[in-house]
Formats: structure tokens, sequence, C-alpha cells
């Protein structure tokens, strides 16, 4: 049994990461700390958890002190120190955010503006995806836990690029997010009003996922990936679809690319292959760690269009960060993510 | 350990059903039975139960025959033949709808247009709202679980009713429902862009639920007590809100009312009142079977306003279903529902 | 054929005075003023007016020289010095904030902790609502633009209080309102995640609608009349809607109670009394003028049930007061305000 | 002063066509024929008419023989007799379905399973698209009103094929569509409790729309145009968006592009290029005819990124069609059509 401890515990990921460690089976308690709502209880500011759990927020130093592993979900450049000061004390360290997610520093100063100010750390550093790095997972102290976009756009692209079925040219990676991925800061973009009944696409070429899923599917696929790739926002809270168009490298049949793609992800607890016929909905995985998977082959553009959804919150951030901490604490890789997607 | 058996298992409550029962520490296993949908697999139907259930719907004989405990799902006038059989057999009967929730069958009559078939049977039925017949639910065979809207009412009024603070003046309960509470049959009223971006009262003084309604304040007040009701939909899936206006019997202050109702619900595990300077949303309880209840007092009306807010699905029908069974045979009352309510 | 002006253009009340007045025939240009936008361009912060107006937001000097008729919305509390600006150049000053709604300064002083500056302009002003005061419009220089509660539950109360058919005991206000009545200013509750897929009540017994109700109540009473009001927030955009639950003074019919209502407001322009069998909904006024209203009579309750709805930034703010403009300068009542209600 | 006849009047593409053709100045009267609602007034099946029209729904041979101008908005294959009477009249026919769209009968056959009944028809049809074939249009009688993602697609991806920076490789359009789309009959994916909180692409590979799309490109190009088209349905109940994906025969500047759309479209009423900086969305377009374009260069993926975005009742059915009937009758080609979209 562990205790965990949450930096930043009442942003969207935060309070997803509580509702799932709180029936999860290995957790003896939870410790989570906030900067904005210090020594207020949790139930205050999100009275879902009312006569559920009696936790008041504190500070970082206890978080450190009084935990066993350590999530952070802050802004990014704020999590390198106390990352520092977990690994110092041997304790396994989570991070929520985009600071050790990217290997290569110079990509990140040109999305993110900032520095590695604590290299050394940066090389410690496994990223969190575990269909994509599960070995080295198991051993891993610091963990980076992968955006949603990359998540959901590399678990449907994987298969492709390991198999060569793909083709050189560029993928199209286009992205539909609901919007809790935005946080719980206030913008004109998150008003109501704003995005109701609306869609848009944002930062087109810009977005800050966008060396992240290159880095993704250059380790699939041994090269690198040309592709473009466009975020959108939709009117709903939670959920993500990917619809990835890739050029095949010779015709081949939709059930082929099935069989690929199936045999890929036989062995995931998390990731399901839709059988012919059926195609993928971010309805379906709402609340659940499961990424969901539909192929389609266009033939007349030789294109295989890949479909992959899942809940931004959770496979997306939460659930993953909680996969990750489990193959790294030699905990059964499902333990706390059983939790069954409702039907609606 | 328990088996189940469910009927009309692909409706939204079925489902709801599936999902919560799923995960219950006391249940083996669970059979369901859908007329519409028989021999195919639950995850065709609902691709959310995909890698969660392997579940293949059969005839509702094999329901009846290889469960324990039978929960029915089905328009009313459905219910009496299977309650039958199940009593016939010792067996637990859990009807989700109206066939024995109304005592009178004048009322039956007059709001449903139908009779009791099977009078010996109704007065065996016991209503399921644990918060007025916990006692009774304790030995029941047939349990007559109550409607969304008369436990979200009831809930909000009892405390009222009980005390004597509540005057003889009518009360007036506006009611507001998410759409899953008008099931999945396709209408009009249920299609997207009719409902979307738009509320509305409807069935404005005929709704069935109304005679369920008298009955329980009846049964909580001793007396008659003279009501208007209407109900809502609103453009989200799930939830529930009723604000019901009180006649005050004479000035009282909004503390003394709060407490009367926090002393009334002090051992309840489901209902949550809230604290002064909170007010309840039907966001708090969502997939959980929590009731939240807030009371204010507008002095200058001589009014109570009490709010109470739950899931439909869950503490409106599935959830407190499950409640009724775990007392009826004998389990913690909150097995299988210790689901957190997720904050979004 | 008039110029208009207008501060506080950038708010969602100010772009919909501007979309409405867009078209209307008596208008030969609009000015418009922003403090926080001054010298951009409308359609970059709205870009749905692109190509459609070609406006440059201006200084609030600019705005009160150049035009012949100003709207202004702004925080209450600003009005008064503009107003009296205009009132002595002699122009017509349309306050759509709340700084001239009520009469009684003490109530202002209650509920908007705030004073008449300068009281001698408040005598001048003359409450908005058409239904009310429609003759002492026509001579108007400053009018107070009514709420959109107060609107959409007065209209609803108006026949019942005027024929004597309401009785003396509560009257109790239930309403929903769409998320642009809480304005672009960024707050928690208004939040998409936050707010999508709930409902709640809010200042329950404290919004400051509450005194311009009580004041428009007892104006067709010739009485003060008792009443709760509890204003709630449901998941879309637009649209009001108040169902208003009225003890009748004696039994009586609903079809006598519908008639009463229909002759009132028989001349009309923008109340529509539905026939029998038939209930309102928000939609069906979405983003045009018309105020729906249908009556139902529960007669065990011995309660006449009023639902009325409106689009609560067209007849609830922009459309009522191009309206009143329409009387007070002698123009057709209904020009500029003739858009067809979409039917989704 | 032309009168309109409607088929098929009291679908959303009908009751559409009634909100627009209401205020337009070159109309003196509406004749609405219905099937399904025949002798009905239109304000039953739809309140928002109340009070705005009297129109009572008669059979198809009234609106045949006493209208100058029949707008058919009927299933497919249910529109070449009307036609071939209209025609034969010498009345102008304008069909908002797929019946004439399509010049190659194996296309229909393939897409539709019907054949072309009445030959000679269809080649008297002209395609109502005025950005492509606005001369044309001129002298049409029967006009081919286009399908909502053709339009949309094709207006963001013709300056690209007129001026050859596209290159030869697949563009794959990626298609978001809000729900009313699929018009009002009733089906499971449009229930809302389906549909509410969910995105999913659908028909990934078949949907009809794609024969029509491929038609339209070789128009533009001069040449096959390979392609792969993905239509998702988003929560939502209008608009429409595109992101296409086209790669580029050269690296070219974002600028340069975005002077080769502007310019292409210089003189269009109805296309609007976004300037550098902005990005299109659904909500700017809503209850317009416009359809609003933004482009972006991925220098990495040497790919074309255009947005389009239109509202798919408007600009992409009932609108495009009033326009087409402008062009066709001489009027001014805006007329009926300027409705200021509204900011939300």
């Amino acid at each position: 049994m562990i205790r965990i401890g949450i930096i930043g515990a009442t942003g969207y990921v935060g309070v997803e990461l509580i509702r799932l460690l709180h029936g999860h089976p290995q957790v003896s308690g939870i410790i989570a700390g906030s900067v904005s709502h210090e020594a207020k209880s949790l139930s205050e500011i999100y009275p879902n958890f009312a006569s559920v759990s009696d936790l008041v927020l504190g500070d970082i130093d206890t978080v450190l002190r009084d935990s066993d592993v350590i999530f952070a979900s802050v802004p990014h450049g704020l999590s390198e120190a106390p990352a520092r000061r977990a690994f110092d004390s041997g304790k396994l360290f989570i991070d929520l955010g985009a600071d050790f997610r990217l290997e290569d520093e110079s990509m990140y100063a040109a999305y993110y503006h900032g520095s590695f100010k604590d290299p050394a750390l940066h090389s410690k550093a496994v990223y969190g995806l575990p269909e994509l790095n599960r070995e080295r997972l198991k051993a891993a102290r610091i963990i980076a836990n992968p955006g949603c976009y990359p998540t959901c756009s590399s678990l449907g692209l994987f298969p492709a690029l390991r198999s060569g079925i793909a083709g050189e040219g560029s993928i199209m990676i286009d992205a539909l997010s609901g919007l809790s991925g935005a946080g719980r800061s206030l913008t004109l973009d998150t008003h109501f009003v704003e995005c109701d009944e609306a869609v848009a696409p944002y930062k087109v070429t810009t977005h800050r996922h966008r060396p992240e899923i290159a880095q993704n599917l250059a380790a699939m696929a041994g090269r690198p990936v040309p592709f473009a790739f466009v975020p959108h926002l939709v009117p709903m809270s939670r959920g993500m679809l990917c619809t990835s168009y890739v050029p095949l490298v010779r015709p081949v049949g939709e059930d082929v690319v099935r069989e690929i793609f199936a045999t890929f992800y036989k062995d995931e607890p998390f990731v399901r292959v839709r059988p012919a016929g059926e195609t993928v909905s971010s309805r379906w995985v709402r609340y659940s760690n499961y990424c969901d998977i539909s192929v389609h082959v266009d033939a007349e553009a030789n294109t295989l269009i890949v479909a992959s959804a899942l809940d931004n919150m959770v496979k997306g951030a939460a659930g993953q960060a909680i996969q990750s901490m489990n193959i790294a604490c030699g905990f059964g890789e499902a333990e706390g993510l059983t939790q069954v997607p409702p039907a609606f």
C-alpha cells in the first residue's frame, strides 16, 4: 500500500486523479497540495467530493514529505524542482505537465520558450506511454505522462508505422477535443457562450503537442515521419477523437489492416480495436482508460484512415498516469482503472 | 454471492443497472434479457461494454430461471406476470417500472389506463424508497422502485413535512430533468435538434408521477398534501433538479430549517444536506447515488425553498434499485454504490 | 432617419443591439463606443460582422455627440452621467442596465449598494416595458429597459393580477435562463466545463431582479404582491423560461383563464398566448422579440400555472429596448423587429 | 414579384426556406406542400411561425400550379416527376435533394441505387454552386442545389485547384457537421442522449456526397482529383466545418496562398477569406449565407491546410438555393440573404 501525493490537485487533471485513485486497491491515502486553495477542504471547491473525501489541501512540502508516489499537474516549468526533490528521496515522480516529455531540448525551447534547468534529471525521465515504453517504465523513477493529443494520435498510428504499411508521404492528423482539455483557467475561448454550438480549429501549425507527436512517431517508425496536425475544439466537456489519414505504401485490404492492428494490440489492456463495420465514438470511452480504434481503407485515395478515441482526462491524462504508476510499482497494470465506461 | 437477472436490459435503465452491478462485490454474475435484441452480445448494442462484459442477451425464461434477484425495466403493464413467477419461486423481484408503485388502483387506472390484474401480488409489494421504507424493505420480496421525480421531490420535502414546519397551503414542485429520463425510444421531443438549446415544461398537470408524489407526501405528513408539479426537459443527458416551494406554518430561520434537514438525514448514506451558503447543482451528483439538498428561506414570502438534485439514472432509477436490493438481501446498503461522482 | 449611439457596444447586449439595428429601416447609422476595445474594428472582436459592418469602436464623447438616440449597456452605476448629458442635449437615452429601473432608492441601495446621484434625472425615467407603460413611453426621454427576468415573469403574471383571478397568497416564480444572461465577463460559473450538462439554482433569495419584479407586479395589481423568485442556469446560450405558480382566488377553468390572457394581450405585437393543448418552449422565440405564454390550471392545488418564454437577449434586452425606442420616436412599434424566429 | 412553391415544406430545409423567403423583397407569397401534414397550419407544427405566417400546408398539385418558382426538398428519387411538370410549364425548379446533382448516372446508381428515369431532364439541370456556375445559372430552369459537404469542401479547395498550387497527391477532407444535417426523421444516431457530448466519424468511405465532391473538384481542376473524405457528427444543431489537407506542388508562403484565395473570391458576396492570424469557426456564420475560409501552411509537411465553415442549413442548403434563384431570376444575388449572423 502506498501513499499518494498530488501537486496541483484542484485543476481538472488533479481532481480526476483523486477520483480514480480514491478506489485504487493499492492506495492507502492521498495528500493533495494546492497553491491557490491551501487549507481549504477539497469538497468546498468540488462539492462532488462531499461525504466521499475529507481531504484538506496542504502545501507542497508536506505532499513531498509524506507520500511515496507524487503526481504533479502544474504549468510547464514548475515540475523540475519538485521532481528533483522526489528523485533524491527515492520516490516515484509522475509529471502530468510538459517538462519531461521532450527529449530534444531545442524542441522544448522552440515550443515552450524554456530550457532544461536540470538536464541530468531529464536523462532519467521515461515517457509514460505504456504501449511504447512498458519495459522502461518498470524501472522508472521519473515519468513524463504524455499529452492527450500525442496519446490519441500515436496509438492510432503505431501499428501502421511499425508494420510498414504506411508510405513515406505526409500523414494528416485531424484531432477533436472536448473543452476540459483547456483546463480550468478562465479564457474567452472556454466561456460557455463562446464555444457552445460551434466547432473551430485552433493553433493550426503551432500547437505544443506537435513535437511530442513527432517524437512518438519517429520512435515507432525508426525514421522521421512527416505529418500535419490540426486540433479543434468541440462543444463537449470530455472526449477526444483523432482521424488520421495515412498514405499506404501499396494497396492493402481493410481486413488485413485490421488484423495488423488487432495483433499489435492483442495484449494491451486498454486498447480496443473495433471489429469490421464499426466506427469509434468518443462516447464509448468516456470516464474510462480505454482507447478505441477503428480502421478504414479508402482504396481510391490509397489511404488508410484511422479513427482513435479516448477520454482526454483519463487515457489522455490521469488514467494513463496511474497505468504507468502501476507498471513502475509492480502492481497489476489495470488496478484502479476498471471503471465501466457508462453508456451515456 | 447472488446471480442477477435483468429483464429489459438494453434500455437506458437496464444498461445503467449493468454498469453499476458489474462491480458489485456480492454479485457473481448477470443474466440479461431483451426482447428486441435477443442473442446479440451487449457490446454490439453498447460498445462501451467491449472488453468489459461478454454478456449475451437471452430470453426472459432463462433470466427468471437462472437468477436469484430479478430487475425488470419494461413498459408498465408488463411486470406483473414475471413478478408473479419470481415471487412463486421465492426470488426477489425489483420492478423499475410503474406497475407496483401506486397503492390505490383507481390512481393507477386514472393515470396508466390499466388495472391490477394480480391484486394479491400488489399487496406484497414494498415501495423502494429506503429513506421512507427501510424497515419494510428488509423483508420485501417484491419491490416497486420509485420514479425519478417522486424520489427527487419527496426527499426534498420529507423533513419539512415530518417536522411540521410546512403549512397547509399548496406546495409547488418545479422539476427539471435531463433527456435520458425519456428513455431510448425515438420521439420528436428527444430528437437532438428539437431539444438542444431549449427548455420547456411538459405534461403540466398530467404527468404520471403525480399520484406517486401525492402518495409519498401523504405517507410522510400523515395527511393529504396539496401540491402542483411541473416537469421540464433541459438539454443535458443526465441529472434532475427539483425546486420546491413550501409555505411555512410560521416564520422560521434558514439555519433552523437546515438543522431539521441535517438531523432528519444524519444516518442516510446517500443524502447530503449542503451547508449554509451552498446551493445544489445536478452536476455534483452525476453518475452517483447521492441526492443533494439545499434549503433557503424567503422571509418576505414566508416560503421555504428546497432544491434537491440527483442523477435520474442512479438515485432516480438503477442505483436506488440496487440500494433496495442491498437492504432486502442483507448486504451493506452502499455496496456497489461507492462510485465517486466525477467533478465534470 | 436617426443615428444610433451605443455605449458598451462589445458586450453581448451591445452586439445584439448592433445585429438588430443593422436592418432597422429608420436607422441611418450606428456609432459604437467601447472602453475596452477603442479603435478596433467591430469585426476584429466579433468576426460575424466581417463584410457586414465596417464599424470602428470609438470613445463615449463621440458617441454622445454624433448620435440622436443613445443605448447604454454598461455596469450599474455608470449610466447616470451619460444619461444626464444626453438628456441635456435633448436626446433619447435608453439604459439597458439597472440604474433607472427602480423607483424606490432604498431598494436600489439594498440590492445594488449604491445611491441615486442625480435624483432629478430618475424622476424623468420611464420603465420601458411597453405592455405596461406604452403611453408614458411615447414622451419618454430616458428609458429604463427592464431586466430579462422581470420582463419574462411580469408578462406571464400581468393578466392574472389585473383580472383579479390571482388570490392574495404568495406567487412562486421559477425561472430558467441561458448563459448569455451572465454576460461576457469570465467567471467560473460560465466556464464551459463548469456549466455544461448541469442545472442549478443561484442567488436564491438575493437576485437583483427581485425588487424590479416586485415593482412591476405591484404596479399591475395595485397592491403589493407577495412572491418568491428562484433563478436557475441551464446549459444553453440563449433563452428564458418562467414557470409561475399563482394561487387562484376561486376555482376557474383553464379556458376562462386563457381567454383572459388572450384578451389582455390581443393588441400586443410581441406577446403570443398559446392555444389550448400547447405549452411554450424557449426554442420557438429564439432570436426574436416574441414572448410566448401558455396557461394551465391545476384544479387540485387550485393553482394557475403560467409558463412564459422569451429570448433573454431580444425581448429580454436589446429587442425590447428597440421596441421602446420605436414608441418614443413615433416609429412603427415592430420596425426592425420582424425577424422570423428560426425553427432551430 | 414571384410566388414561391415549396414541396416538402416541413423538413428542416423546408422551414429554413420559409424563414429566409419570408422577408425576400421579390417574393409576394409562399405556397407550401407537405404529404405528412397536409391541411395543417404551419404554426401547428412549428410554433415559431405563430403570428408570423398563416400558411396552411397544401398538396403538391396546388403548389405546382399556383407558384412561379418551385423548391423541392424531398427524399432522392422523388424530384424528377415534379421537375418535369414544372419544366414543361416553364417554371423554375430548384431541387434541394440529390436527384440532379450528379452528371454521371453510374455514380448515381452506385451511391443512390437508382437510375435517371428522365435523362432528357438531367441534361437541362444546372448544378447550383454560384461560385462555380454563375453564368450557367442565369439561364437555368432546373437547378440542382449542392449538398452541404460538397459546398463547404469545394469552396475551400477551389482556389488551390484553379491556381495550380495543389500537387497531384491525395487531398484529405475532414468534415464536421451539426445534427440538423441528418434531418428531422427519427434515428438512434440523432436521439439526444446518443449524440450529446460525443464526436464520431460515420460512413467513412461511403458517404453519398463523395461523388459530388469528386465532380466539383474535377470541374475546377480540369482533371480528376484524388481525395479521401471523412464526415463526423458533432453535438450542435447547426454548422459545418471542413478542414482540408492539400499537398503543395512546391513550397509556398501562407501569405501568397491567402492572396490567391482572396483574389479568387474578391467579387463573391458570400465568401469571406479571413485575414492572417485568424481561424474560422462555424460560430461566425450561423444563420447566414456566408462561407468563411482561413488558410494555413504547414511547411514541414509541405501541406496547405484550408478550414472552411458555413451554416449547413443556409449556404449548405436553403440559402444557397435562394442565391441561385436570385441569379436565375435576375434579382440582386444577395436579396433576401442579408441577415446579420448573430454573435452567439
